[in-house]
């Protein structure tokens, strides 16, 4: 009855711990300092009257471990939505045991049930063994685009 | 009375126009082989029960020139929506008259009014231009980010 992994939809009484994940991807990714929200803030985000944003928490033994939040977007090439996954993230201490997968795998039979488009995301490129994992399940890079950003202070 | 520029919403009369300029805008950017979706489906997904994306359209003397298409998007960081602009086109004749530039400052306007944490879009390496403008307007490359994209074949 040991070593039970739960994948599962986040509701509101999660905040706290995703929250807590989002500061610790922040940290991994060395961008702790770009945090700039409250865990009010993001609980009206997720969970309040406008909701878009759909949360999955991966659980080991009854503890939140990892979480995948996305959101729908949109291909005008395909005419149809896909998904966005905004951010994937499992507790450095319990890699390697195919959370992570797990994650993307439910996300990826998301997208397919929904007559999805594609599914995308961004990897930072230094994040090697992550990029190793994408490539492995087929995922392609855009390597001939890039992202641009114009933040709150330049509206 | 000449020369009369107006941005408008999108309606669902207008989904051939839409389409014609999504069509222009693949050919522009070399990849028309990709469009694979028609009017109907457009139709459904745009102005269907679950319509999520919202669409600008240039007009030029009454004759539609140019267009925007975006949709919400979300950052962890900031614990609130963005705008990710999917498309923005203005057709080659009508451009340096600054139509690009209005559908842009519109889209701004709208994340400023909505409280929204940023603005952000993707483009291909090549097109110098864009990118001149994007960066003159204050917006940043995510140099060390690259986009996966997962289709639908591997689902």
């Amino acid at each position: 009855m040991d070593n039970k992994f739960l994948i599962r939809t986040a509701n509101e009484n999660d905040v706290p711990a995703i929250f807590a994940l989002i500061k610790e991807l922040a940290e991994f990714e060395k961008l702790a300092d770009q945090i700039n929200t409250t865990e009010n803030e993001l609980r009206k985000t997720l969970f309040g009257e406008d909701r878009f944003v759909e949360i999955l928490l991966a659980e080991f033994n009854g503890e939140i471990v990892g979480q995948a939040l996305f959101f729908k977007n949109f291909s005008t090439f395909l005419g149809k939505p896909g998904i966005y996954l905004e951010d994937l993230y499992v507790k450095p201490e319990m890699r390697g045991k195919g959370i992570g997968k797990m994650l993307l795998d439910k996300i990826i039979s998301i997208a397919k049930e929904r007559n999805y488009g594609r599914v995308e995301w961004s990897v930072l490129d230094w994040n090697e063994s992550a990029i190793d994992f994408y490539k492995k399940i087929g995922a392609k890079p855009l390597d001939d685009w890039t992202i641009f950003r114009l933040t709150s202070d330049k509206f």
